[in-house]
């Protein structure tokens, strides 16, 4: 059985939104966030306490772009994945790594010295940095979902939801009004699909199972 | 043929060093640092400008780690890649996310602010807070390298180059003297091997030969 340690929106909704798609059976233990302050005993399962963490087969994954490959690759085959036969196999593992090194991880500090850091340790200026960075990077989904529905390989794949979760965050970081149209539209797409939404409603109904109050990250725009 | 867009030890150094484990052929081209400031033609090939870019049959990839998944896999078999079917699949994929959106991002932030910044935008807060970072997710790879030789599979592989160069550019930056002891160990293994020996010999001759000056980011330890 696969498990999924999540919190409510965090980077660990890619790999559930993952699992929805793929129709996989899975164990989902929601955390409060952040769980390395309100949930020590997490430590022992993941020493670095970030979220997510997934056990599968004895191995544990971290990195949540990851695991949506891992999931598609192990339990396929299935379209969404991107086979290495594929001619858009390297912009497959490309936009993977995209939605989270380049479209994620900007977002974060927005969110830590916007939000979350006492007063005297905002950063307005690394906010605005970090938000123009996020802008900029976006350009190139801009320009790709004007010409496609999906990122890449005429489909809906893993690549979406990489790319897809860095859009959820930016809305509930508040930034989301300056989404470029086709970006926006593209998200309308995502967001309106099944999986999308069973993985939202999975969340909200282990958190009442579990009694794991529900958090949010910022300020909705 | 493979076209690699590089920068004297930029994020584009993993890619290198993968063609260079592989033997495969490749065309360099070495850019100043930073390219979108210094050689506004590459836009028309990467319009975020960023580093690295990589062509190959028709396809571009912009994210340092993809490309060395996508060679191994592309290129292969070799046991540079761990296979669906290992039981270090999931840890491989997760090693190659790793290297770049955790022990290589936060650095960023600290040349960033450290180095790049003139001195009114510098933000030593922000310096401070990202070293503690990176150093904080580098116990899992102390931990992991006091029990074994490389990151997963037993052997050399290429996440083992997505975490060696996030190791390289702490070095680069003036943080190097912070790895732990397992840490340093595993770097002095990587740093020996003839691919990465042949990949900093490469940057070298290509910047020789197209007279590109090499353009350290930042103070030795």
């Amino acid at each position: 059985m696969i498990t999924l340690y999540h919190c409510h929106d965090a980077r660990s909704f890619r790999p559930l939104w993952a699992l929805e798609e793929l129709g996989l059976d899975y164990e989902l233990k929601m955390l409060p966030f952040p769980p390395r302050v309100f949930q020590k005993p997490y430590l022992e399962i993941n020493p670095l306490g970030t979220i997510p963490t997934m056990l599968d087969q004895g191995k544990r994954m971290t990195e949540s772009a990851a695991i949506c490959q891992y999931l598609a690759a192990r339990y396929g085959p299935t379209p969404l994945a991107v086979g290495v036969e594929e001619p858009d196999f390297g912009p497959y593992l490309n936009f993977l790594h995209f939605g989270e090194a380049t479209l994620t991880f900007p977002q974060t500090l927005v969110l830590r010295y916007g939000t979350f850091e006492p007063a005297e340790r905002k950063q307005p200026q690394v906010v605005e940095d970090y938000t123009k960075w996020f802008l900029a990077r976006l350009r190139l989904v801009e320009q790709i979902t004007g010409e496609q529905d999906y990122i890449c390989a005429g489909r809906f794949t893993m690549a979406d939801i990489s790319v897809g979760y860095a859009l959820l965050l930016a809305q509930n970081i508040g930034i989301g009004h300056h989404l470029p149209p086709n970006v926006r539209a593209y998200w309308d797409r995502l967001a309106a699909r099944d999986g999308y939404l069973r993985a939202k409603a999975a969340q909200n109904t282990a958190s009442e199972d579990q009694g794991v109050a529900i958090t949010a990250v910022g300020p909705k725009p």
